[in-house]
């Protein structure tokens, strides 16, 4: 299946995408939060698409499309995860995975802008593989990981490297501002996905092709990174993951390049659909 | 007002002390979440308290108390903000305020267990003063920055030194495992508190004192940091801020001594209570 959500912020609703067409399931299911995956909402949204499948409409034309699951009780991303996107930043592989937080109030629809914070001056891209927590996780063997993760989105990693890297300290400051984390437009649960780690992903800006790799250069796998977390923290359902960008962010380029109001970046994912934002200065 | 929470997990209720009798306000309020500080809950509050006085019940002897408030859209905590604790840590005096998260799942009562993680051999202990964000917070001036704050709680940021250190990356990994963020016993209200930047603060463990400081060797205080943290993200009504802590945790004694199962920790901060935990061993 594939979940999004729509409507303004502040009130989205629940759809699902059947046969291309983007349908509206508000009137069953409260949201895509941790109480629907924990009560076996997939099941039950399964069980409704054969039942009432004629009855569900589809959604208004030009409705805005929301983050593909509501604000989780975390984000956690992992850094420098494939071994060219480590070099290209002047870090080392690392042994084990870097994982951060990001702020879940950065959480944005697929295609909103991209808001530059006030004072910044290095706001950049990160196209990412994302993926939904379904089961409360704690201490998961690697070989039972996959049963705990609900499916898969695409991230925009938004991340202002002058906060991230110059301001002292970890790397949180960069990344969560608001509108830091556009999430979707779909989850595709994990049975729409055959391999994922042979999924192209991309990024260009002002359609100019900046990244072009492939999820088979990930170090560290999905059922890995599943699994390591929940040796340190407990994963709730919707909580998201991301596992990290390859080469060609703009703090690579020589010198970097950075976006300024009026950019378009538009990324994809093989099979998680595709965004597109617009850079704006922020505004009180 | 001092507001608490009790019950059990999952089934937490909110009350006030009054008179120094635990009240039970769940009659009247839902929970001290987001929408309770939005919503102008602590006017409610206080004008509930005036009408229905006589009607609130005693919470029943013996009943758990829970953190004092719900699990936030983020817990953010302060590194390194007491000069002598860096200097302890062997790490610089910062320049400009250090930040990390914890994860929200690490949220529990005052008086819970501390669960040692499986393969921890560094559990450490943090007694710290936190901050409960009552207004939504975005690009705050310092000046104005405490309009932005609703009170002031106890915090024990506690913290496994080897996966913040020694596990690659950030001290994500060291901070958020359930149970590391004992909160309360209670959240007193700004006016409670004269001066939050004269606060004896202390903790022991089995007995022994092994921080005893005051909220006055303070680096950055409540209202830069609130001012601060908002140029990065927003801080929503809830959202909980930690300041950070003084000399005196395990990690900086010669040899370093780490909890171990039975071993009893107690703290306080002068205005806002006293927390006691006893370290257990994390079972499946």
């Amino acid at each position: 299946m594939k979940l999004f959500r729509f409507g303004e912020v502040g009130n989205e609703k629940p759809g699902v995408i059947l046969e291309e067409k983007w349908l509206d399931v508000s009137a069953y299911i409260q949201d895509y939060n941790e109480a629907f995956f924990e009560n076996d909402g997939l099941d039950k949204l399964s069980l409704l698409l054969v039942e009432k499948q004629n009855e569900l409409a589809e959604i208004p034309a030009g409705v805005r499309i929301a983050s593909c699951v509501p604000r989780p009780s975390k984000i956690v991303c992992i850094g420098l995860n494939f071994a060219d996107h480590a070099r290209e930043t002047g870090a080392a592989i690392p042994a084990e995975p870097i994982i951060f937080f990001k702020a879940t109030t950065a959480l944005s629809g697929p295609n909103d802008d991209i808001i530059i914070p006030k004072n910044s001056v290095k706001t950049d891209w990160e196209v990412e593989l994302a993926l939904v927590i379904g089961k409360k996780a704690q201490y998961v063997d690697e070989a039972d990981a996959m049963n705990y993760v609900a499916g898969y989105c695409l991230h925009n990693d938004v991340s202002e490297r002058e906060f991230q890297i110059e301001r002292g300290g970890n790397w949180s400051k960069g990344k969560g501002c608001d509108s830091f984390a556009p999430l979707g437009p779909f989850l595709a649960t994990t049975e729409e996905i055959e391999d994922e780690n042979n999924l192209k992903m991309w990024l260009s800006v002002n359609g100019k092709m900046v990244q072009n790799s492939n999820t088979d250069q990930l170090i560290f796998k999905v059922p890995a990174l599943v699994s390591y977390l929940s040796q340190f923290m407990t994963l709730l359902p919707g909580d998201v993951i991301s596992t990290g960008t390859p080469p060609g962010v703009g703090l690579g380029f020589n010198p970097p390049v950075f976006l300024k109001e009026g950019d378009v970046v538009e990324l994809g994912i093989e099979g998680l659909g595709i965004q597109k934002q617009t850079a704006k200065n922020w505004k009180a």
